[in-house]
């Protein structure tokens, strides 16, 4: 039977992204990890903390627009490791950065590239310890983060409950904006930096599990929808979103209205915001918000978690199934 | 004078590897590690120990063989990455794969690299906890492994003396044997082993650490030469080397005799073997050699640190400069 299984060879690209990752999680052994893949990152138990590791890989043919220059690489690929370790309320510690660069690179790039990275590292209290530097045909730039959080503020993705109220920080849509003005040949560096230099909450989310009321919490770097797919899959349980509670980024709103684009389509199912989405007791909701505003940074009710194990998004009057809009293609997410 | 300086751009292949490296720690910030760039491994203060992160990023067009079946692409990636920690004593907490793998990969390829990686992983007490799948069109796999060593048992690069003894775990030339062995058709899996399934020294590596009298420690993953030349610059002493005393892998000496080959061209010069090389003052040589042949591996003695910050090679009579035969190349090594 398993031989004639193994004949049946399928090619990643009808395998999907999300079955990659069932068939790698099937291989994988158990080790002594606290909590292992199908979170934001690994844990291990380390005296009273977690230590906490995640690993995000870039390529320039997917995922380095053209329109970056080096020090946004730098920035960006920093960034995105840390939101991993701020969707969980850690405190980063550190990070390596493995460069996979052409030869035809030059000495100019490299340099810049390394300062972004340097900025958004020390920027968030962490700094770049190590790495590794190899030829690659393709720009390619693997970043792990590790960090710390305590062990009774740890934020998984496991807990949403019937009756939470769904939150998110921030707005939805800076990366979704920016990627519209980049296709329709609209320069405004303004509107492209929330694609390319994001901030990871790091700040937001120490003060959140400090607060050690949050049921469950993610990043929606894979978009919103998505994220709600996951928790969804993860915690046994249906949301009900209501559409014109999102807090959508203005520059989205200003150009969807210029250029007569429906702004909720971006918030709900474009990647790349790495904000944190989150679920939490409404009774606990009003001091949440409170200690998260203090940050600077908006915490806003979108909806609330269902018994139902369906996603619906509530629009005026009517109510429906929100598509997954995700990127379920293979190109993205991580299993970590 | 900066601006005239930006208009010389250097390509990385003209700049090479280790100037690229010394641009790298040029721009980074120093944080809070205690250990950083420049050692097989970044550590950080962690109570009485130290955590230890490396990361090592290999692409399919410059650093995975063409003959490498899957398996062993996740065995190799995991093993090199363990070598590092193996190198400075430590004991291994978990690894993160980041893959990037083109579309075309079949869903065995996959599931046979994950096979090798966890079996690589298990067999030295640590596991895969999670990672990163993203599209590139080279396969591109970066692992980070993380693990612990007590301060006082941390094997650094730094702290060779003169008169130190230099020795060697097992025996050199596995790496280069397998490569010559491929290069001319010579099909034989026992041969190419030694090149594509790699076994990190952990065991040695934390014997070695345990009796706290090691001056200097690395793994010789780049080549014996080019090994003494990063002590060499490191901790300005130099080396005199016995050839005759260097301990060849048993393929390779047959191999030569039958190819009348110099063997220990391939001992000196040629990476991958990731065996351990150290330094430790000679009245402790006897327990160590004692300690380290009871995992059964051997240690061999080599030669000795000088003052003199050259790095000479002894052969019967005659004693010349060593060449530095490693991979300068922008090709190779790692600056973690």
């Amino acid at each position: 039977m398993e031989m004639t299984l193994r004949l049946i060879v399928k090619r990643l690209s009808g395998l999907g992204e999300r079955k990659a990752i069932q068939l790698i999680c099937g291989v994988l052994s158990k080790g002594n990890e606290a909590i292992g893949i199908g979170d934001d990152c690994a844990a291990f138990e380390f005296g009273e903390e977690y230590l906490l590791v995640s690993t995000d890989i870039i390529t320039a043919e997917t995922h380095i627009h053209k329109k970056m220059t080096p020090w946004q690489i730098g920035w960006f690929v920093v960034a995105i490791n840390l939101s991993d370790i701020a969707a969980k309320g850690g405190k980063p510690l550190g990070l390596v950065l493995a460069l996979g660069l052409p030869r035809s690179i030059s000495d100019i790039f490299l340099k810049e590239l390394m300062e972004g990275a340097d900025l958004c590292a020390t920027t968030h209290g962490a700094s770049i310890v190590g790495g590794d530097t190899k030829e690659n045909p393709n720009v390619t730039i693997c970043g792990t983060v590790f960090g710390t959080v305590k062990k009774n503020e740890f934020m998984g993705r496991k807990g949403a409950k019937p009756g939470d109220v769904v939150a998110v920080t921030g707005t939805l849509g800076k990366a979704g904006v920016g990627h519209y003005a980049l296709q329709h040949g609209i320069e405004n560096r303004e509107i492209t930096r929330g694609l390319f230099e994001p901030s990871p909450r790091l700040k937001e989310g120490m003060v959140l599990a400090g607060l050690k009321v949050i049921n469950s919490c993610m990043d929606i770097s894979d978009g919103l929808s998505s994220s709600l797919y996951q928790l969804q899959e993860l915690n046994n349980v249906g949301f009900e979103i209501e559409k014109e509670r999102i807090p959508l980024a203005q520059d989205l709103v200003k150009l969807a209205s210029q250029e007569n684009l429906d702004a909720y389509e971006y918030g709900l199912h474009f990647g790349g915001d790495y904000e944190l989405l989150l679920t939490v007791p409404p009774s606990k909701f009003e001091e949440v918000q409170r200690s998260v505003e203090k940050t600077g940074t908006s915490l806003t009710v979108i909806g609330h978690v269902t018994k139902n194990r369906e996603i619906h998004v509530v629009d005026g009057g009517s109510k429906k199934i929100l598509p997954n809009g995700g990127y379920e293609h293979f190109r993205g997410s991580s299993f970590c």
